[in-house]
């Protein structure tokens, strides 16, 4: 049985993460983490007929090579936890149909691969799930034109806009066994600063991941020297700022804290002003970077905290302000045998 | 811990739905259940400054109004699963920046209020929630303008097409204790049969209906006939008819199906073409009609399997055809004491 304290749950039997994998586009495959995929194509189509179904798959690309590595057969998947920014979540409920399983659909927007996790984790330890995949993708042409505005037009990116990852991220979740655990889960509260930027998600979320973060360190005790890396994903460099500010103003320096959308591209190099974002960028980062480095125990404990923000066109031209969540998840490194 | 037996869960600690609130619009409060609802508005705006602002509103008083009959104080929710047709699922994120409680988005179109009982019963009988809120919204004006055209145009109506309620339905769900209790949960897997007609949801949602009941009676070795009502939502009067057929072939006769979408409205009176659907529609008709006729013992045993149809005003316009998911869970009637 899960324990939980505060919005927080502690997993007695510590589900685990036994495969992962990531697929990206050609930003990503000139990025600094290109290495790190397990896929990456130059044509952001991907031989498909619209960026939409390049999205789907993105998604299906990445769950079948997940599967690959775990050698697990599709049929024994018995529930997959899947979403995308698209209206409707289409590129997840396209990929589903393609891949035939249990399907449960989410929205976390940015934050979905976090929420995935989190429930995934709840799931497999209760018992519902002994194969479940958590998994989220985003597609930058097909954000752009849902989010602001067709690319044709050539809308000038301010300095704080973040440049939508071309990307997917896949893992395998079990209630048990080898592979990177998952010790712990805080879901959300959704949090509003009034930003009406929609050029500075960073800005809109970064209240969120600073507020599931109190959250985490206060019912767990813990404080965030304990670990190694804190990853959020994705503040890129705007949000970033504002969330160790939060966080000081809190009392809490931040001196490990590192945003996947920060890592993804060269913010020189790649023009990507603030940085990466999209629910596929830290699901990639997750995926890519994040996984190796705790299987190969040079990282023994992270959190991997999530944003996504919650607006869409009709509300940003209905004038609403932006609402944002964070969801978040302590990774550990496997437990080598004596 | 939850036992697995095929696509279907079966809970051993049986989760309960302790409470449950719906609310609707003026259509809603002209038809045969009105007087089921928790509250009805003849204005279709809710005083709000727009539908999609509505919407947020019909979720936050289902939810309050749950809340208000549990006699549970908001702040001892720990985690609300919600979601709706809006692209991005802005009600129910907007509607949970005013509850702040724990929050993790869904999307399964009109299946999720049953996506959403399917998910909570199984975090609630594994530990990792001891309240929590399962909700589902939809808002006719709203839903209109993202799926088909805007209400202005005047469109003409086919006979297929159906009419998306203005309601939300809320539940409140806990690990044991007084109230529905939520034997078994069963998650679709996404079927799509070709349907391209955006005016013909039934015909696109009724292969997953067949497809999730079908896999429910296999695990379970249960038969049609046990169950006094078997509840289906939202296929209206076409998709219901195809169910049938459906089912038909496959040696199962059905008696006893009622569909949510067919009973919120009347077909004659109020000129809704096939009938209801949305996903408020059968989360309203869950809480106002069916989970009373559990608790007051007129029907022992039903299964609600909710469909949702997962395309995009986009997919549509880029020729995809319509894939569909069916969750479905099990209620039974409260035990008596002896």
């Amino acid at each position: 049985m899960t324990v939980r304290c505060g919005d927080t749950l502690l997993f007695q039997t510590l589900p685990v993460i036994a495969a992962g994998a990531a697929v990206g586009g050609k930003k990503e495959s000139e990025g600094p983490l290109a290495a790190e995929f397990d896929e990456l194509s130059a044509d952001n189509r991907f031989g498909q007929s619209s960026w939409e179904a390049a999205e789907k798959y993105l998604q299906l690309r990445a769950a079948r090579l997940c599967l690959q590595k775990a050698a697990l057969p599709q049929e024994k998947v018995q529930l997959a936890l899947a979403g995308d920014l698209q209206a409707q979540c289409t590129a997840s409920s396209y990929a589903m149909r393609e891949l035939g399983v249990p399907f449960a659909g989410l929205f976390g927007a940015c934050s979905t691969m976090a929420e995935g996790l989190a429930l995934g984790a709840a799931l497999c330890e209760g018992g519902a799930a002994r194969n479940l995949l958590a998994m989220a993708s985003s597609h930058f042409c097909a954000a752009e034109r849902q989010f602001r505005t067709p690319l044709s037009y050539g809308a000038v990116r301010t300095p704080t806009a973040q440049w939508t990852a071309t990307a997917a991220g896949c893992c395998l979740l079990q209630p048990q066994g080898e592979g990177v655990g998952i010790a712990a889960a805080t879901f959300g509260r959704v949090q509003d600063y009034q930003v009406k930027d929609i050029n500075n998600m960073g800005a809109a979320m970064a209240p969120a991941a600073a507020s599931t973060l109190l959250h985490y360190f206060k019912d767990t005790g813990t404080e965030p020297q304990e670990f190694d890396c804190i990853y959020t994903g994705d503040l890129g460099q705007v949000g970033s700022q504002l969330l160790r500010e939060l966080l000081a103003a809190e009392g809490l320096l931040i001196k490990n804290h590192v945003d996947c959308g920060c890592i993804l591209f060269d913010a020189n190099e790649q023009s990507v002003k603030s940085g990466g974002s999209g629910p596929g960028c830290c699901a990639a980062v997750l995926c890519g970077h994040i996984l190796p480095r705790l299987r190969r125990g040079s990282q023994k404990r992270v959190l991997f905290t999530a944003t996504g923000a919650l607006m869409s066109q009709t509300t940003f031209l209905q004038k609403e302000t932006i609402p944002a969540v964070a969801h978040l998840v302590e990774l550990r490194a496997p437990e080598k045998e004596k």
